[in-house]
């Protein structure tokens, strides 16, 4: 940096003396007596200026800056908007104490992807490949024993249907594909809705028209895949009816899940959580469960019409 | 760029005339009569030159650069191990063509970082979430159909069982919880993996060591929570063989879990398969039959020797 009474000669001085130390100087900081940020030059600017000119009158007054307490979150986006190559940092009284170059930023923007990555698949973002076990035991755990909680109200919902099953053993046998399949088509739409959300292509103006699409596409995908199910099923000797359940259920599964992968990271950004966060765990629980719950509840509801 | 033989006086007025038109400009390149790449000046080399110099005598002559054909990956991996501003871009025949910059970059590694994420989630790379429905539908069916096959492997694993079920049907409503709690430990496994081979922080040297921790910490991870669960089933009625029966399924699908997560990727990676399409599709299928197989399994095996 240069004081602001500085020439455009003197400027030029300051960065010979400095090129030796600081790498990819592409933007000279002009600063007050105070050391209060006045200003930023870019170097081809000052190439081209007189000499006897005082730098102040070439420079940017009022660029761009970040303050010491910004989340680097918000710097990076700030880099991405604006194409940045480095930025002045400020304290709260604007005093000039550093810059961020975008090479930093490139090492921030891919920290911050892979943490929602990470959160999505319940995972500490400090975890890494090379921890020691016992590091990777202990947290991971914690994620490990939530999903165990999903999983055991998965179960219980099951648990409810035992006299069903007790009576069509099948159902057990086919209750997995309703779920998996439900599973599956959450982790496509939660995927990308985080990125939607991250990105800010996706705002609360438009979030209606995406969770109707969402339904939308898993009732689609619910009768085809559906359709294929239930047809395989008859054609392997099951009851005709059973293929009927497997279809239907699978279409209500299925909307379940885009229902659900799209509402939670709205809902979560909305109290403004983290949207990653509406991980594996929480989307496909709740279709394990809305699938059990469909698939084994339309068979009670037929054994009792007398469909099965 | 400019020739050669300009001297760096020359190089400055060019510098001038460019300014309007490009952003960010912080190495000059240098070329040959033939349009060559000859050398590349960073802008402040250039202000501390004597105006007269030959330009080409303060250039570096080997400087960074990257081919037209080279993959955009590549060329953000060199940006951010030298933590580049910008490079050259040269045909191949060695001729100046243009420039890449690190803005352009970020927007690269962003894209390259979602992709991994899109795999692993069954999604083709175009997917967003405001695509029309129709988009959406065609692009998510093929990942589903993928599945659906999938998941009619783990049916017809349960299928194999339909004897020992209809003996006992709580193993109905505790086997989702032995493949659900799998499908989780895999995805943590499998996310730390692909981002350690996507870093370069993972290589075959040292992905037996990675292999051997996850399984141990599998097998940790499933006594753990394998415990509690077995514990849970007991304490709320069940048989205590049942208990042990998911305490030891819990185990050993964990210890699956770990061993197909990391191998996976290394084996795709092996074969120059992008690792992150060993998605929760194929890693959730390996948990889903091993779940179902060593929990009906081992039930089976029970029921035969007469424990159950």
């Amino acid at each position: 940096s240069v004081i602001e009474t500085a020439t455009v000669e003197e400027t030029i001085e300051e960065v010979r003396r400095k090129s030796h130390e600081i790498d990819n100087i592409s933007n000279v900081f002009v600063v007050d007596k105070e050391g209060r940020l006045a200003g930023a030059v870019p170097l081809d600017k000052l190439i081209l200026a007189d000499p006897e000119t005082p730098v102040i009158t070439i420079a940017n007054r009022d660029p761009i800056k970040v303050r010491t307490d910004m989340d680097q979150e918000e710097v990076a986006k700030l880099f991405q908007k604006y194409d940045l190559i480095s930025v002045p940092v400020v304290d709260h009284e604007g005093r000039l104490v550093g810059r961020i170059t975008v090479d930093d930023i490139v090492d921030v923007l891919e920290e911050e992807i892979f943490e929602d990555f990470y959160k999505m698949a319940g995972l500490n973002v400090e975890a890494r490949a090379l921890d020691p076990a016992g590091r990777a035991i202990r947290m991971r755990v914690p994620w490990l024993l939530l999903n165990l909680c999903t999983a055991a109200l998965a179960a219980s919902v099951v648990k409810l249907f035992e006299g069903t099953i007790e009576q069509l053993v099948l159902l057990a046998v086919l209750m997995p594909i309703v779920a998996g399949m439900g599973g599956n088509a959450a982790t496509q739409t939660i995927t990308v809705v985080v990125r939607a959300l991250a990105l800010g292509e996706l705002t609360f103006k438009n979030a209606r028209w995406v969770l109707m699409k969402e339904v939308l596409v898993g009732f689609v995908n619910g009768c085809l895949t559906g359709g294929i199910a239930g047809l395989a099923a008859y054609l392997l000797g099951a009851n005709i009816m059973v293929g009927l359940l497997l279809f239907l259920a699978m279409i209500a599964n299925m909307m379940i899940a885009g229902l659900i992968g799209s509402i939670m990271p709205l809902v979560l950004k909305r109290f403004k959580v983290d949207p990653a966060i509406s991980s594996s765990i929480f989307v496909t629980a709740s279709t394990d469960i809305g699938g059990f719950f469909t698939f084994l509840g339309l068979a009670t509801l037929f054994m009792k019409m007398g469909l099965l």
